[in-house]
């Protein structure tokens, strides 16, 4: 873990190398990958196949290619009453924050009597992955899933690797909550070529989704074009800014809970406070040795941890902007005034009774969210990212003799004559000459 | 030029080829490119210094790196008048659209007490690329930056190969209308690095867009998730649908005005009247014999254009879906009936006096479209590409009581053990207990 403070000589350059520290691994998968990607689009269902016999262990043919609806449901059967009820609270939820997020339809009239508008419409086949084994996260699954219903995509295809055969039955009841149909028994860049390009079995999809390892990652950037994709994703993070007057505990706690996803992720505290800072490293060694997932956070907090002191917590704003993390906490009495000088972050918790962990399951907002500073340019995962949107226009006589001259003059100056030639046409003959 | 009827035997297959076929060069620039950017970015204005007297055959040091608003400003003065109104009314228009598509920021409390919303921020900085040479578009410059600046982007930097030292005045005169005050005399994957990458002189941007050639489009493509980029661009192409009582000249025209732009674009017509259809086809190579552009125009008309039969015009629309046609005419009288069957299209131009072409220009809506059938899940360039939305979240005691529990549930169910303790740390001291 790193320690910083603002005041001292080397501060500047220390931040820099922090906001510039590349986590994500540097796998040289991408050959590999362009190899799986063009295998399945020229062999299709056999190619599937072949690599879930080499990659997860088991032959399709006998396994079954998809899972049916009644395992879904046996699995929701299946599930406690208070899990049950936490998923159907958790859907409930964010279903309701993502409807706000619908776009409207346009379409009016200008002076010039020009006819514009916009309408938006849900892409036809969303394409779901769902990562195997550790991160199999249900909370993931209808994150990346209830926005697409929200949009109205009609047909959300899932894919998901089952190492052995197996599959987490959480995934299943979530699947079935969220109205999935349709469950594939593959994973892993060959099971993104599929629905991308579609196989004997498998219809290709329009958007692609979903967390994955750095194969599924690569193949989601290679395809991106073919499909739409979510984002390019990378290593969580969490910048929590607090005050003296938090319980330290609860702070550790929520810097462990980032720490603890992956050895890569990364957890910084800033905050105005010394003796506080002194307090939450304690504490976080303290809980670090209780927590069965401690072997990755520990890595994670040592390798990536940092604890930055500031004169006041408005001097740590401009340096959070820097690196527009994924979460950031904002723990004081007024959050407000803070977040005022936020320009670039994913998602922002407020005050001290929202830790992150309460909105990467029920809050509502989606917590599929920019990684890597890059919320500096995209936004987390939203209905927008199952439509698109179709723009309009409609001119009659007057209107184009309105704009259409200026229309004329540009495609003419720019080496455009059948540009210019659709334009003046229509105006020559309104005129009452024949060309 | 392909003649199709839908009712002849072999139509459903021959359709299929068409959707499928692929016009965009298959140039195996990947490898290059990635040197070009691995060298910029290890390298900085050295390298871009280096493959301008390769590439563009002039010296940086001699030309001068960047162009100056004085030479902007001589270029705008120096337009004829009508071409000056003409992007002006261009400029004016294009701000009028996208204004009408900036996004409304959210904040509310719900039923259990949760505040959530979300707030939208434009990026940092946006950079634009300017194609040199023949395809160097005034219209285009405006096209991608009018909805940068609209956003509120405070930085927006282009660059633009100049071979030879030569730059097209009326791109000048465009930077000047769209109030762009750093212009970079660089061009190729090369000047996409140093925008991505920053260098000693050009510093880093978030968002890149504008058209290019094939090393262009990979080296974004490359470099996305680094940057936020506009889109994967392929050739134009455009759909009419027309129904016999239409000019077949004014069709034609606009047939032949996307047919000019490149040898790979494509130009489909369909129509319900056979002898409408040969009118229009006769008035084609009428009117190509005088176009200046008729090489290119040719060439596109003869490997790419179609003219196919349908018994009805809605029969066509089911297939105008299926090609997710980038430019969409509906020349009919009452285009809105035809306009609800469309899915996906970047565009839609209706009735018998909008052609395509001054869309492009003067009519407002975004000429940047989705190519490549990517109209069904991607949108044209608008507003929201140079924003982002910052979700937000706030809990008080009650709030977290009310919905705390479930994420507890959650995260003990998902293995994820400091998760749940950073929400339960905050419900247990709020009972009064201390842990």
């Amino acid at each position: 873990m790193l320690r910083l403070d603002s005041a001292d000589a080397g501060f500047a350059a220390a931040f820099e190398t922090l906001v510039n520290a590349r986590r994500e691994a540097d796998a040289d998968v991408s050959r590999d990958v362009s190899a799986i990607l063009a295998r399945v689009r020229a062999e299709g269902d056999a190619a599937l196949a072949d690599y879930t016999r080499r990659f997860d262990g088991h032959d399709l043919e006998t396994t079954g290619w998809s899972v049916s609806a009644t395992e879904c449901r046996a699995a929701l059967d299946g599930l406690s009453r208070d899990l049950r009820d936490a998923l159907e609270l958790a859907a409930t939820r964010i279903v309701a924050y993502h409807e706000k997020q619908r776009p409207v339809d346009s379409d009016s009239v200008d002076g010039a009597g020009v006819r514009l508008g916009a309408r938006w419409n849900a892409v036809d086949a969303a394409g779901l992955y769902v990562p195997g084994g550790r991160a199999a996260y249900p909370s993931s699954l209808l994150m990346n899933v209830i926005p697409a219903k929200v949009a109205g995509v009609q047909r959300i295809a899932m894919v998901t690797p089952t190492p052995g055969g197996e599959i987490n039955p959480l995934v299943l009841a979530a699947a079935q909550i969220a109205g999935i149909e349709e469950v594939w028994r593959v994973g892993g860049a060959q099971a993104i070529a599929g629905l991308a390009y579609g196989t004997q079995r498998i219809r290709p999809v329009d958007v692609i989704v979903g967390p994955g390892n750095a194969w599924v990652a690569e193949a989601k950037r290679q395809l991106y074009g073919v499909v739409g994709i979510d984002m390019v994703a990378g290593p969580s993070e969490i910048v929590v800014v607090a005050d003296g007057r938090n319980d330290p505990d609860w702070i550790a706690a929520d810097l462990l809970s980032q720490a603890e996803h992956d050895p890569t992720s990364q957890s910084i505290l800033f905050t105005d406070d010394a003796r506080f800072a002194d307090a939450v490293a304690d504490a976080v060694e303290r809980q670090l040795a209780e927590l069965s997932t401690r072997e990755t956070a520990t890595t994670s907090w040592n390798a990536n941890g940092a604890i930055i002191l500031v004169p006041t917590l408005d001097v740590a704003m401009p340096l959070v902007d820097a690196l527009a993390p994924e979460h950031l906490e904002l723990a004081v009495d007024d959050p407000d005034t803070l977040f005022a000088a936020v320009r670039h972050a994913g998602s922002v918790f407020m005050g001290r009774m929202t830790p992150e962990a309460v909105g990467d399951y029920v809050a509502g907002p989606n917590h599929v969210l920019p990684t890597g500073r890059r919320a500096r340019f995209s936004s987390g995962l939203s209905v927008l990212d199952f439509m698109k949107r179709t723009s309009f226009l409609q001119l009659d006589n007057g209107a184009l003799h309105a704009i259409g001259p200026a229309a004329v003059a540009l495609a003419t100056a720019e080496g455009l004559p059948a540009h210019a030639a659709s334009v003046a046409r229509r105006l020559v003959n309104h005129h009452g000459k024949e060309d």
